[in-house]
């Protein structure tokens, strides 16, 4: 389904890692450093993480989904739920971890371009009190989500004040945190204020294999390193991981990336923008094009480049998603849509 | 407690990663690679890894304790639980990781040298078919041990044999199996014929960050895909566990490595005999020499030298722990051994 | 709410208990019993459900909910599984019981009539074999369901026939087994053919407290005696619970129980046919008549009389459940109608 | 191994229900009763419960190892341990559940007679603060112990304030909690007022089936009504447990049960006072006599009577429990103990 020759448009996590990560990992290999972070390189990493976010602590874990989890698992007991999107990674793409890891129900809620709102939200609080039913307690949302979309400062500002107003916490899965920054042109921290815990992804970012857990609300951190252990996310070469994220901090290379694949993101749209038939599922805001394209589009294009059918796999019409990355060209993006607008309109439809 | 111009005896897991590991974390970073294991370099090395074992199946984790719960995961249900000795590193080390995530209660035994028997063992199979106890289905012993004495292929025979005649299937934790395997100048296939699943660390041996998990016995494999994402142990960039291990394997620097720590250990516990007073509390077998201590003595080498005391904290003598790497170097190994021959004999005997 | 005057129509577990159960409970009283159903009337009754079932083995449980957590339990691992419908009572009334318990995701289908069908069960299969997914492993089914209805026998057939061809276990949640077997005129065998497990409620048939699983798939059962006291559900006084299940099996009292509360709710549903405006939400099929009010009805019935509103809590019509029991009179039924049809219709429309 | 003539010495549970018992079920089964606790009956026999104790909250549930998790459960993340004596009833004899129902670890530690010490307690609490170890944070004592014994007041007092001064939380496992109070003349509140939680057992003081959860430190009762849910412990027909609750409390029917068992034991412990040979593992305190009996003499008695072997299982001696009941005779006890006189002195010796 791939070819060596073309750049993916899988995945975000196709790509390899930053050269600077590279680097960075290198220089951190020098000499010794005791082991589970207590190491010069992981306090200063986590220093600036804290400072970048305005965050009471961050901790480093292997990947996206124990991010979640643990993050999740900060503010829960098992007969407390969590409100999410149906569209939510946290229940469509991690096996069910949440669930078992924390025992805790998910309280899902279709939701328009994979976006929470106040009123979606309280559509799911009528059990409270009730015992028969999990309580709700968590709120999660994903910046950017699932399908490409960011939330505004405004739409974040609503939802977290209706979860305070609500007794309700705040998680925010930031897998792609940078990519929604580069989007809004605003700061991690004008994004972390609204949250009380969030993850900031570095894997999609560029790093080799690097996710952080910001804790904006300090007394839910007292409990994470005794989880992380326990929950199997302790690096002990922990001086890798904060070299991953030093690297990213560096120079903002990470917004850089961010804005980098958002641009290619951009110029991909651009590029199949007018060809007769095409829509866009999502409005293109982060790395993310959703692409709606025939059953024979998806065919030929599909010899060549990587991308995934995002949802009615087989059907007539199905909606594609064409990921952008760091390392992903003008020339990439420029010879892909090419490719698609080439296999546009239907061979049988008169074109003229 | 720490010096930064002092190698570390602290632990295997304070040495950085060896250069091949870098260099193949690079050769690695080359273009795209599908996410989740679907790459070739994943492919290649797990077969690499399976040959190397005589194995069905090779799993990628982040670490040690990872290993150690998803290698058991594949053999228990939650009211099965795990024979293994009370010093396990499974049990006073992983922060009750196997209780909570696989829900499993560690039926723990006294073991002298860190060594279960097969009479070990049969002690606790008295609640058989009670309902009233946790099933015993699984036993997990550590090759090394914590205490880096190594199990001999006639003792793993014995727990292997006893166990498959008492439907108990047999779980060895390898963080350190290189070193065992060094030890016993045995190959790993050697090793694994008696396990029904095993880890095989890679960490402490030289790798940045990166454990297998080995699965001999095939029907147990089914479950570990799902597993493993569900417990938060499924890299998206897999090539770059991968690469790590491809480096271990190429020219056996695996064996190389471990057999340089056990060198280094084998010659510390050389350069420290015969001080008046200093005794060994285990064998050096592996990587780690046990060296009894007394309070004082503790104390100033601890001013400059890093290392654990095991047991006996605060005590007039205590077991300490010093643990050699694959880059710790015969003048450092003569440079600690000279400083603790230092401290000795104790000031009020009289030394001629 | 309530009124100490008027029968209950909140729930069937508003009844007390049969006076037969009562009577089997004192016979059951009498000298000795070993504990843990290790005694002669546990044997016994065990042996006639069985038998009453075609099942390979029966085992008493407290509560419904612990039975089908503890029916599942039997069918998961933790990253596999359950189909439902989104009303079921697992899915919103269990306090999440089964993804803390099980650690599995419930995967949630909107059923019309809270029935499942070939076609919902398989609109949940997309994931399998994709590491991201929790795996299809059960379905799960109420019968008589959340609302009343009942699965003919051909329903039934078509989903067990689904399930096999699919690798999917299927589990029948029956606390009102006992209605639907009434409702179809069948034998609880003929329902229980179609399930790998099954709970049969006691509870709400006139029982003061106790359910049973029945394992139609023998090679299922052998988890249980360890599963039910890990999960502690495991009676010391066993024989008590056996008691109340040897009464209702005595003369098919479970059955005149049965015959009897479903009678009342045809009774009650055709007391209130034809009152203008009135209609009702489901087909009234078990002991539990789902009529629609408007707030207003809702507000002067629920002044004297106990029924829940089961959606639509404070809107202009709310749909409204009103459950008959084994102890229903037809006088209370009469009575209840009457007051019904005193609240219609509309104060302000013309009633002539 | 049982005789029918014989009254059983196996378990205070192997009696049926006391007389009153079913008496109060029958009173309790008139008329309707809104299920789940919201009925007038349980309302008034939780708070008597709450006054016999000074509580701040009582729960009922099924079981005693439901209690036990429960309660614990109400303390507890799941990095955090319990430290109990390894005879906890707790940890040998509830297949795990803690383990598995909250995921915590038991700390285990051997205790003389069944009983903690501030000592013992401290000899758990080294890896405090420790991220790789599990995280003390509940002591759990049995009150009366499962051999028998009974803490003192000033035990009692002892361990509660060493728990306070040390940040860790004690539940009491009452089982047998009558017994202790009785043994000790004093009040349930007297023993109450040391514990954060404890459960008060009916079940083996003449109930047919239930326990009570007492919540003295009022925060932690919060959870409760979710978790019991959740945990599968919430009585539908709630009104059934609280009664047999009410029968104990009537005329303090509870303490006449409880000293009756424990004259019986004490009775027992006389008669076979003096035999030649014979001892005593355990003072005989609460309902339960330990007594050292040769294998001859154990399959001579267990010929006729029922009673456990304790420890030492088919060796030369072993240590067998004889249990007492509420409904344990004079006359049962004598005949009892005349017929372990007549296995005594051995054979082989001389007996003039």
């Amino acid at each position: 389904m791939t070819s060596a020759q073309r750049k993916s448009f899988g995945s975000d996590n196709h790509a390899g890692a930053h050269p600077a990560v590279l680097t960075a990992l290198a220089a951190a290999n020098i000499g010794d450093a005791t082991a589970y972070g207590d190491d010069p390189l992981t306090e200063e990493v986590t220093t600036r993480l804290c400072a970048e976010f305005g965050a009471a602590a961050a901790f480093f874990v292997f990947g996206g989904t124990a991010a979640n989890v643990l993050g999740l698992g900060l503010m829960l007991r098992p007969f407390e739920a969590v409100i999410c999107a149906e569209s939510a990674h946290l229940n469509g793409d991690e096996c069910g971890a949440a669930e078992r890891v924390l025992g805790s129900k998910l309280l899902t809620v279709p939701a328009p371009g994979g976006k929470l709102t106040p009123d979606l939200i309280a559509s799911q609080l009528a059990g409270r009190g009730n015992s028969h039913r999990a309580q709700p307690r968590a709120v999660e949302i994903a910046q950017a989500t699932e399908v490409g979309t960011v939330y505004t400062l405004d739409e974040l500002r609503a939802i977290s004040e209706f979860c305070r107003a609500s007794d309700l916490l705040l998680y925010v899965d930031g897998a792609r945190l940078a990519n929604a920054a580069a989007y809004l042109d605003c700061t991690l921290a004008d994004l972390a204020a609204h949250a009380d815990v969030l993850s900031f992804g570095g894997t999609k970012n560029g790093a080799m294999g690097a996710e952080a857990v910001i804790v904006m609300n300090e007394p839910l951190a007292a409990a994470m390193p005794f989880q992380r252990m326990q929950l199997m996310q302790l690096a002990s070469k922990m001086r890798f991981l904060a070299a991953q994220f030093g690297a990213l901090l560096d120079g903002d290379l990470w917004l850089a990336n961010a804005r980098h694949s958002n641009a290619m993101a951009a110029r991909l749209a651009d590029g199949v923008a007018g060809v007769p038939g095409f829509r866009l599922a999502h409005p293109v805001e982060a790395n993310a094009v959703f692409g709606v394209l025939r059953r024979d589009q998806v065919r030929a294009l599909q010899r060549e480049w990587n991308f995934h059918v995002w949802a009615g796999e087989g059907a007539e019409e199905s909606v594609t998603r064409w990921m952008t990355a760091f390392d992903t060209t003008p020339a990439d993006v420029d010879a892909f849509a090419t490719a698609i607008r080439a296999t546009a309109p239907l061979p049988s439809q008169p074109v003229f």
